[in-house]
């Protein structure tokens, strides 16, 4: 039996898309072969990169200027590749200026792996009140090499709800957890990345947007893997891709535009969030820890408003387990932080956020 | 229908593998989800990636003073990181010797990554004659910081029969397109890395195998993500692995196991590739370009004995088409030295070999 996974990535994936992936597994597009055993050099696997690719610039509206990659690494190797490609330096020379606001705990290493590489500088921070709001941020100053930020936090469930003005210095930001959850204009951005295991993919495949001017700065002792220019160049095939992933990815994007593309699925995950932020607001036994005007509308988390620690603690692994037996896994919060976290991605149904509810509301009424 | 796939990687995988990855697309181990949708964190998901660690283990003899990593960025990632973990230096320190072996166009091309980060040196090359076999390499010198070879050369289809001795410099090898095709002694090695996509699985994960005392000395401007200790200590998991390609890994290894394992394939590997060198041996149409004592069991290149180049290249040409219609496919040589090539991984059963081979002798009598 399937379950409503709340997982906050790898995550669900959307069961046309498994069922079309299991039987075209021994033999996709009358090939006779596999995805996993193409050549990724060869006349089957091209039309299936190129689809994958033609699908992301179409549902994101990716301006023709911007390249799109199809890497490896997830986020935290473009925590180091965004520093060495934009703000890189040869040995010798004055480190450059990267500015970075801090929404959460992956915005934080973000920036600490871009403090081998340039000189960073904070711009703002949500650290006093545990990332639990997004700050107003400080404009860009005139020479740094790009302004990055975290559009939606996974763990504590927080999101931009306007981007910060930069004027001409670059955007750079990361959105794997809500790449394609809603409209986003791409061309206010020089650089987006997005590790594919929340809104599009399976773990493994890592998808970067930039700008064509931001290529070729990359110093010159930069692991060659890890210049933009390099890929950008061969198209994704300087060396082996994440091919299945890649095919994957095409499958969910097919299907994200059958269901209306990215207008559609922005009010379909606005309505999901709405009911489960409604519920909490309503309830006595659970509470977001999030300021109203930053809540995620993919990640939406909730703690116990019990008092005591030991019995808050009691309490939420309780929660979580019995509704584990009901078939509502993955609601444990970030190892990090505790509470409950449910992540509702594409690919989670509004009936999973309904059963959700119901079963938050049948828990809350035995508290009594 | 199932074609026989000779591609170089990605390349064949076992068909009760990929049959087994369907029928448990959507639900795997009673889990209710499918593999590619797990928290990486979840008790759902460990014991998948420990299997295939134990596995990998127990076939290729692992031992207990050895890391297993699970990563990604292929063999081409690897060739930074094993001169950035074994031989990476504070600025402003002189750079450290690294040692290695010139057999191919791969192995050039960790060489020259390489002196990025390190001084080379060459201690055997086989360039002189486009790397149709194995020099006879110079030993370490006692500075060197390591030793690398390419034991299987997947370009022109050559393979080191006896291991250099490399007394204590720590010998780090690229086993990409041989692993676990025959038994291997582990214990020589400092390092072996392989990219899963030839002889393990899909493209997008790679295997990294390092012996305890050579990790913790990347220096400190080292990308977190291309530390080999930050993800030994973290059991493969400091950020989501590849998890898909680590499941399929795992089938592919019991599968391997059910078969007897490195023994049975290395005697089943140089069985299907003596009839093939024994066809060309016989052959007026076609020769080997490769020395005998230095031919691969797993890439079987092939030239036509024709002089004129117009008319080689048009019956190489026809040759890999006629081939392709038969069902027997990615025939061609790798794009830098053209030719034909039938890389016959663990997966590609005799049969497949057999069917070559009937084609081959009937294209040769075609042509009478």
């Amino acid at each position: 039996m399937r379950v409503y996974n709340f997982a906050s990535g790898p995550s669900a994936l959307p069961l046309p898309v498994l069922e079309r992936a299991a039987a075209e597994m021994t033999d996709v597009n009358g090939t006779g072969q596999s995805v996993m055993e193409m050549s990724h050099r060869s006349k089957d696997f091209k039309p299936i990169i190129e689809k994958t690719e033609a699908l992301l610039r179409e549902l994101m509206g990716i301006p023709p200027n911007y390249k799109v990659l199809f890497l490896q690494g997830g986020a935290s190797l473009q925590f180091s590749m965004v520093p060495l490609n934009l703000a890189g330096v040869e040995p010798g020379s004055p480190k450059k200026k990267a500015a970075y606001v801090e929404t959460g705990i992956f915005a934080k290493k973000a920036a600490e792996e871009a403090s081998k590489y340039a000189e960073v500088h904070t711009r703002g921070s949500s650290k006093d009140k545990a990332y639990t709001y997004i700050p107003a941020p400080l404009p860009p100053e005139a020479d740094d090499a790009y302004y990055h930020i975290t559009v939606n936090n996974t763990i504590v469930g927080t999101r931009w709800a306007a981007l910060p003005e930069t004027g001409s210095v670059p955007l750079a930001a990361d959105i794997s957890s809500c790449i394609l959850s809603e409209p986003l204009d791409v061309s206010r951005f020089g650089l987006l990345y997005a590790g594919a295991q929340k809104n599009l993919g399976p773990a493994g495949t890592t998808v970067v947007i930039i700008r064509e001017d931001l290529l070729g700065k990359a110093p010159s002792w930069t692991p060659t893997m890890l210049r933009y220019d390099i890929h950008a160049g061969e198209a994704s095939m300087y060396n082996t891709p994440p091919c299945y992933g890649i095919y994957i990815i095409g499958l969910v994007l097919e299907w994200l535009k059958e269901l209306g593309g990215a207008d559609a699925m922005g009010k379909l995950n606005r309505e999901k969030a709405d009911l489960l932020y409604a519920y909490l607001g309503g309830s006595k036994l659970f509470r977001s820890p999030v300021e109203k005007s930053s809540r995620s509308i993919m990640n939406v988390t909730f703690v116990s408003t019990e008092a005591d620690p030991d019995k808050r603690k009691e309490k939420e692994t309780r929660f979580v387990k019995e509704a584990a037996a009901q078939g509502l896994v993955n609601l444990a919060g970030h190892r990090l932080v505790g509470g409950m976290r449910a992540s509702i991605y594409n690919a989670t149904p509004i009936e999973g956020v309904k059963a959700l509810i119901k079963f938050m509301e049948k828990f809350e009424k035995n508290e009594k």
